[in-house]
């Protein structure tokens, strides 16, 4: 197996195709990792959330990571990315990034997959209480591993 | 979809089944997550890396978050554990805990892909800088989804 640096590009380009990632937030010495379903745009991912720890963590401490990685024919890709949370409140001043979050995270038909979903049943109606936010993306590095033949 | 919330046994079959793992860990209010390649036994997740970030991180903080999850006929399931690092240093004590991490990692022809190589080919001889470590599982949780129908 031969692992390379991948470049900030490529980093960026894996980061933009991809729709899940891991998010990880802390809360004092004790870090927290979830899968969560996002979609990029201009340098933030965009996603949504019930209130929960995640929520409550990232409130208190916008610091996170994201990770980000894809099976290759001839192995993987990995790209963690350091970042911010930035909330996308419904009030004025919001309406535009969170018609953005929204327009982005639709265009998939199965955008409320995985970690959104509290384990109740759910509908995301107009008064539902899902928070959008948005990671602004940092820092990137990655690796691509393939077999060595 | 419907999600519902696993059992305690669910989760750790669940942790059991899987090689794959997101590995969060944080230094200060930065949290950091990672791919990583493991083997659970007797409440503990055995693995190793490289010398690095993760490494350096959870040495100073031992509180970890691992994340694992799988696609599913209908839908996926995912389990978050909170845990604590524990190296297994080459030295006269641990010899057993070691052996028993080399010996469930090598059941696997892959163990070696995701997360444990710096981008520099290597090669895991006998004086290589590899770390075992494990990591306690002291508290899980999981949510299960599955289509509506």
């Amino acid at each position: 197996m031969i692992i390379t640096r991948m470049s900030h590009n490529e980093c960026i380009d894996l980061i933009s195709k991809a729709r899940i990632a891991r998010l990880a937030c802390s809360s004092g010495d004790q870090p927290y990792v979830v899968p969560v379903y996002y979609s990029y745009a201009d340098g933030h991912a965009y996603s949504f959330t019930m209130p929960g720890q995640k929520l409550n963590w990232m409130r208190r401490n916008p610091r996170v990571c994201l990770q980000v990685d894809e099976a290759t024919d001839s192995g993987w890709r990995s790209v963690v990315a350091t970042g911010r949370f930035e909330e996308l409140p419904d009030r004025i001043g919001h309406k535009r990034e969170r018609d953005r979050a929204w327009q982005l995270l639709s265009q998939h038909a199965n955008w409320w997959e995985p970690g959104a979903l509290r384990p109740e049943p759910q509908t995301l109606a107009d008064h539902s209480p899902h928070v959008f936010y948005r990671l602004l993306i940092e820092e990137v590095s990655g690796r691509a591993a393939r077999k060595d033949t």
